[in-house]
């Protein structure tokens, strides 16, 4: 499909082109349109009927949308904007530089300036950020048939009519009604009669993750967002809600591998913008690692002595890291499902330490026996292998570390949480670093003890 | 809400409890169920108006379902079953051990049970697996008030009404029709001129994360399944993509952490169950740590001169595990959004040396000033501190380290979905692991060569 309509445009059969491109989706032309030469862009998009242009024009990268906007006569301009939604215009006009958003809200009405100046002032990553302010509006002394005449006339330029909005003079919402309860009630029934007055909604300042965890809870459509006075300003429909969803995993995701989030796809991020996201970490648990080297450094007299047990470092470092990450792990994405909060810390804590007990022992004691059956007696290489009191120090150690490990894991992103830290941010590799430090301690700690060193 | 709730419960006030409970979702009923004691579930569920109680039986996890059916009479199971939409019935039979479930199937009449068998044999997470069969179907000659009667006929009992599919008589798919295609055209319009006829549509055995993606890519509320032979045969609304969505973004991150993936929340499993789900990997990785080990075994005669070296041994490792793990984790996340493809392979490689080659520079040139200045200069203890040639040695091995690990980090996940391993398994536990024994090898490596030993 891609092929025919590329080859089509380099041919210049623009009228074939036109029908083709007429029956696609706009996620599938705004694929194909990342394979258009930059110079033809505008002509190709000039090709497509309006309201697909604007469908197409919204799910493009935003580096496109400035090049076309540049190409765009005023009237070009202004005929795409008048075609979008208001969320996705105010999303378009928050990436442009101030040049181009400024030649934007030229091209619109006061009013509508006035909506996006105020939609813009929301602060990232609250509802009031992500919603639309075109929905269907009742009254509730309207009929059935009244409601469907509304939506006849103002559902053209809203983004859903499945979810109609209930509201007295002064806007605050009163009861929602959903497009299903109309059909499969009277004509003459009375929307105060059928609406449903047990309201999901938003604030508009309410953070996202918890907003979009609302679709997830009840299996809503869209949802109202009222402002402090609580008056409806404006619904989010369940496609940014899942927009948004996916973001904010890919944010978790992306801080438990010590990487700052970045909104743009990988291929599409550049060399240097991928380097800037990783390196703080990396210098930050470099520079920490310091400490963890200190503890070496402090044993530096002793590590004659403890020659043997040095082979055992990467194995001890390595089981207490994975073991921490475990548990962080699962404690923050439970923390972002919503499933533990900070009064579960007990709980978690119980559970954690009796996980970590169990899994202590097991891995001890299959290590006990590795060592012993095949480093021991199987290889028979007695001399170069460890003796029974380095045996028992690094089986000691490891049931401890792993305890320790645990706990430490599991503690740090509900603290985090507490004190409005992002956990995610407590994932593994910060963890790893600091149960690098505690694992040698603990380690040289016992050797030193039981060697009598 | 919740306290009174319990309250009424104690005090044993069932007609106030019924009304409060009618008034509230179902999904925080359930939240509410959760904390009555086992043996009066019962009864409040009896409390719940029918289509309410159908709605909280599903929202409730499966548990509690089960102590559930086992006090219902096959009267009362009849009347939940009956109420219940056919995806959900099989996700609860699915669950059920074998008695329950055939007592469950025993209340369907036989053409019910016919479709829950035959749609219990789709393999778990495939599109046939999380669809419905329970959508509205229209013939292309149908007027569009003939739709709307259709609807208001059937609408009663299926999960969405908005998308509604033109079929043939083979029930083969022929397009579209939104209600709001219904809505805005005129009432003697023939279905066929304004049903869309580029579908977007599953089959049933695609895998459930490339159909939820179609969710995301498409905004689409509801999507059609058809099998082989083309023939519609169920849908999967948005509610259900969006749980699916997030059960694969915890699942991915839970493998990333080298967790055995679960579908029940944290503080629902139990600690024999979630140290089931974690001991595999940490025996698995422990073992593997020993390779690590006998690096150092290997070197173990040299030991004594390259004492100054052991103390750099966690912040090499551990540089060089969280530069894998950031690649790694970058490109897992990028292959389960559609981000990137095996074919990007090379891209990925180029951009991944790019990216290494600048990190490792800047931390080797910030771990050289920092040796200098702080342990040599400001600290001035000259005879303590390591010298030049460890100096090199150690930002040498760190540039090497850094290299190595973003390209094995983002090399192996694509390498496994290649061969149709999970790529979220190639996280940083296995990365680490693997890149704990390079780093070393490198480390040693470079110090024979320049000490000379």
């Amino acid at each position: 499909m891609e092929e025919k309509i590329l080859e089509l445009i380099a041919n210049k059969q623009y009228g074939e082109l036109r029908k083709q491109l007429s029956e696609m989706n706009p996620a599938d032309i705004a694929v194909i349109f990342e394979e258009i030469p930059e110079k033809e862009l505008a002509v190709i998009f000039r090709i497509l009927p309006k309201e697909l242009a604007a469908e197409v024009f919204v799910e493009i990268d935003s580096d496109m949308q400035q090049l076309l906007i540049e190409a765009f006569s005023d009237k070009e301009l202004r005929e795409v904007m008048d075609e979008l939604f208001m969320d996705d215009t105010v999303d378009i006009i928050d990436e442009m530089p101030a040049s181009v958003a400024k030649r934007i809200l030229k091209q619109t009405d006061a009013a509508t300036r006035k909506m996006i100046n105020h939609l813009l002032a929301y602060p990232d990553e609250c509802a009031g950020s992500i919603m639309t302010t075109e929905y269907i509006d009742l009254k509730k002394d309207m009929t059935v048939d009244e409601a469907f005449d509304r939506i006849r006339k103002i559902g053209f330029d809203t983004e859903t009519i499945y979810n109609c909005y209930v509201t007295d003079r002064s806007r605050h919402l009163l009861g929602i009604v959903t497009v299903k309860d109309l059909l499969l009630n009277k004509k003459d029934c009375i929307i105060n009669d059928i609406m449903e007055e047990n309201i999901i909604y938003a604030n508009t300042l309410d953070d996202q993750e918890e907003v979009v965890g609302l679709f997830e809870k009840y299996d809503v459509l869209a949802l109202p967002v009222v402002d402090k006075e609580n008056r409806l300003v404006g619904i989010i429909t369940v496609d940014d809600a899942i927009d948004v969803m996916q973001e904010e995993a890919s944010e978790d995701i992306e801080k438990m591998a010590a990487i700052l989030p970045s909104e743009k796809t990988y291929l599409k991020t550049g060399v240097f913008e991928t380097f800037k996201a990783r390196i703080p970490w990396l210098l930050f648990l470099m520079i920490s690692a310091t400490f963890t080297g200190a503890v070496i450094s402090g044993y530096e007299d002793k590590l004659t002595q403890f020659a043997a047990l040095i082979a055992f470092i990467p194995m001890l470092m390595g089981t207490g890291g994975n073991s921490g990450s475990q548990s962080s792990v699962t404690v923050i994405r439970a923390l972002s499902l919503g499933d533990i909060e900070f009064e579960d810390i007990w709980r978690v804590i119980w559970k954690e330490l009796r996980v970590s007990l169990v899994s202590g022992i097991v891995l001890g004691a299959v290590n006990f026996i590795k060592i012993y059956l095949i480093d021991y007696l199987l290889l028979n290489n007695l001399d170069k292998s460890v003796a029974l009191p380095e045996m028992i120090i690094v089986c000691l150690t490891l049931v401890l570390v792993v305890i320790v490990a645990k706990l430490v894991g599991c503690i740090l992103p509900i603290l985090a949480k507490r004190i409005n830290l992002d956990p995610a941010v407590m994932a593994s590799p910060l963890v790893t670093t600091i149960l690098d430090a505690f694992s040698l301690m603990i380690y040289f700690g016992i050797a030193s003890v039981v060697l009598g060193v």
